[in-house]
């Protein structure tokens, strides 16, 4: 039954899979891996399945843009949670392998970037070429297409293979953050550590547009955590921006920046409000004086007053 | 009767009384000259008068200090109308004086600049003696203390004179700004060509301070047409702010800026939402796109269904 | 001769005077006492003079509206110095007088509302008749033409009268600004705690027409301390702005603002950078980062190699 | 010789190749395909070709990260040209192969986005795998690997294959930039119509702290045609800014603003102002007043002839 059902980004083994798992509500749901970021969206979108969980952006990479394009159009989604994965690789082979056996590795093109240190170090002769996924990388060294895979070390058992070495990352703090993204509802309540995302098209373009803007969350004091260009398909210089925005939109100054958006905006689609993974109370950026709830509420009371000759 | 009663900055004869004698509420109210803007204003604010007229503004010599300062101390009062009046000096003498029989001359300190010009090319030898108003000023000629009297044109039957040179003003375009100011009550509806004034205190200074509350008006697309700065008598350095800008509280745009500013400000005071003297359709400001009222209602509304899970 | 003359707002006795005298430089020079702020500059427009003394800014009344317009209009002058005076009140009286004999009183008009309270506590049945000034007031006591004078303690000894009480003055900090204008000349070098002079005119009004003069200085750091609007003399509406800048023309942040603000307005006019009265090293607005001269001329060299292909 | 060598991203056939083709400084060049957007940059940095071309943005899939994660790090490079090319993709095959006969497509990841609708269409049951670039694909269908390949139709003749259909594009305008990439030099001389490359680094992040670099763009009237943020590598939340604003840095405007920018901001990276692809004058954004050259210049003057008292 979809109500049921969570899907991801596939095959097993892959690091979203990893990524759902810590999810509580995964614990107890039927887990069902997709061929691509659409697909895992689409059986959303049609009803068989509840959630997705889905690569939103890379530390080393950026912004994984088939999510932010199935975003930003089509039907529209929301995001309930997000997921924060360090990744760290592993280099599997058959059993019995050595490291001086190994002559050509493969892995998802993101993870070459990320390898390429340790690759040219211990390494150099091998010869890399892309699979469609970590998973599948280590799929097609267990079909002994290749001898070596970078992946999690979490898909070794699943395709027969050996952790060689592990915790292989050419940059720190490498991290993966993944959404889980449902069909819209009302959002979950505030917990006071938030993150509301939102896509926006602009309405016309003049030297500061772009600033006009963001100066909707900078008059009330809401900070910006991700500002992501994308083309719209109209052409180079064409854009739509995906934002993430401190706060939630039950918050008086972020639910005012976002109706200033919506007024000055084309289109405004928004995709969430939502708990910040890996954030505590210490991470919420100070109120700015002028903007806390009690203060919005209180200038709505006294314009009232105003209104009725009661100031 | 106190609501039957219009008290205005006297003494009778002055521009005050002009100004006041243009409005058609003022036809059939008792019009009671007072001694001082003070006294004018305390009689609206003790309930012996339902309104007083006083001049806030002058094009050549700037805010009226008295009022601006009555208004944004004390028991809050509120404008509901403004009077423009074109000024122009006539020289009031007794019957029979002739220029050349002029030795001194007086007025209200500030008729003074409005006529320098035209005393160094008429009347060059005349010494000028400041008197407590134009109209006293009138009376001291009645009474043979001064040759000539600069004051209003109307003036001279009130005391006997007559205008021996008229229309004289040195700069083109003189006109003083006039309000008619009660107690505070729900302001009159918006006309389309409205007005709306207040005055603020800064919470705290710093570089921009300023700057921000500005931007509460810019970014929703509000006019400025004041920006006078008053001390706030706490020493050298310590202002307020009185602004009138373009529009009407009741317009969704001027209602959320008054809110901004309660917001960030220490202390706002609304002094009114009133129709623009001598301005026309023709003389609005074009809506900036995105700040409509119907635009800010969508932009509600969609927030509301952004929050029910229905956007 | 002239380089050797000082002329100020007079007559002997007055404030200004006062000021005048806490200046090193003027206790070698002629002081001479001139009968108006705009009498007082022109003696060193046309060359009698080599600086004047006027009052600028009070912090019970605000602007000193001739001075501001003498120095916004005809031909150009630089102020070199400013003075601050705390103001409080002798009530003067001849030998022999006692506070009950008192039955009327005078002053300048802006003594008037800083002796109110006193007043209506001390001499609640006196009445008050304005001056031509605080040492005018005190002659004319001298002459019996009043019983008692509000005027600086210092005055008492020029006219032959005894200060009945001393230190009168309604608000606490009372205090006024002098300026010592000049013939333009080199500014005097920086102090590090400066103050820069302008006035602008405006070149066309839209909303966020202000604010973009003020975010000149903003985008720079610079922090304002005075911005007090005028009338330009074209009718109500019509305002130029007067501005005090903290800072030195000398400093990279404050001269860059200053082009920004040529660039962008009709007119402006410098009327001078010089030390700041009454503040020391702490008073500082403490550099926003990367507004220093250091970074500004790092900047600087940076753009020059971009340009030559050596960044 | 190096100075007579190109580089681009190969292989031989892809559009890349097309692109440089289109550069009259290409025609005389001895052009070199590599492997990969490093390689070919890191031929220049080393000395072994003159300028590579590559591509840097994509109107449907973004911008290319490798050329602009390239560009923001290593050893300083320059952008000296940019190529605007339509991107039309064909369906190459073997001789004599029939669309019925298709079971297997391929090409470059970023094209099957480009032909997904297309291929919906007309070979609902193909199976996809992507390739290393489109013309590896087409060398795939050379070699009997796939049926056909996505490919610019450019590239039949390279692998001795037929275009069985042309112009298949699902986006309307689809197009990709390209930039010619050299050591740092001198740029060329503006042309009236061009643009200027940089990548930011932002000294510290605080609510509205985006909104300062941008207004130093803003401030000077000067419009941003693209700003796309990339991870600087030190985890989720880290952005740097590759931004392109119109203009030269020859222009004052620019230049400013680039100081404002290098003051602000911990790094700035200056990657190039040259001439703007597929642009006329007419494409040019109007000045803002107070932003011209001479403007600029005469405010240069006036500053200091203030500063040498003879404003």
């Amino acid at each position: 039954m979809s109500a049921n059902r969570f899907t991801y980004l596939g095959p097993e083994g892959t690091f979203t899979e990893a990524a759902l798992r810590t999810l509580p509500e995964a614990a107890t749901r039927e887990l069902v891996p997709m061929v691509s970021v659409p697909a895992a969206l689409d059986a959303v979108r049609n009803g068989e399945a509840a959630a997705a969980l889905v690569p939103i952006e890379n530390s080393v990479e950026g912004g994984v843009t088939a999510t932010l394009d199935e975003l930003a159009s089509g039907e529209p989604l929301m995001i309930y949670r997000e997921v924060l994965l360090p990744i760290a690789f592993a280099l599997l082979v058959r059993p019995g392998t050595k490291l001086s056996d190994i002559k050509t590795v493969t892995g998802h093109p993101v993870a070459q970037p990320q390898v390429r240190n340790w690759l040219r170090a211990h390494l150099p002769e091998a010869v890399w070429e892309s699979a469609a996924s970590n998973a599948d990388g280590a799929r097609l060294v267990q079909e002994g297409r290749f001898d070596a895979a970078f992946a999690g070390e979490f898909a070794a058992a699943t395709y027969g293979l050996q952790a060689l070495v592990s915790e292989i990352h050419d940059a720190e703090n490498a991290e993966t953050r993944f959404v889980l993204v449902g069909r819209p509802a009302r959002p979950a309540a505030p917990t006071g550590v938030d993150k509301t995302s939102v896509v926006i098209w602009q309405r016309e373009d003049h030297p500061g547009a772009l600033l006009e803007l963001l100066q909707e969350f900078a008059a009330r004091g809401v900070n910006l955590m991700l500002l992501q260009s994308r083309p719209t398909g109209a052409g180079i210089g064409n854009y739509c921006f995906a934002i993430d925005a401190e706060g939630h939109i039950a918050d008086r100054r972020v639910g005012e920046a976002l109706m200033g958006l919506k007024r000055i905006c084309a289109h405004v689609r928004f995709l969430g409000s939502y708990p910040r993974a890996g954030a505590g109370a210490g991470d919420v950026t100070p109120l700015r004086p002028g903007t806390s709830d009690r203060e919005f509420t209180e200038a709505s009371d006294w314009l009232a007053r105003c209104q009725d000759g009661r100031a």
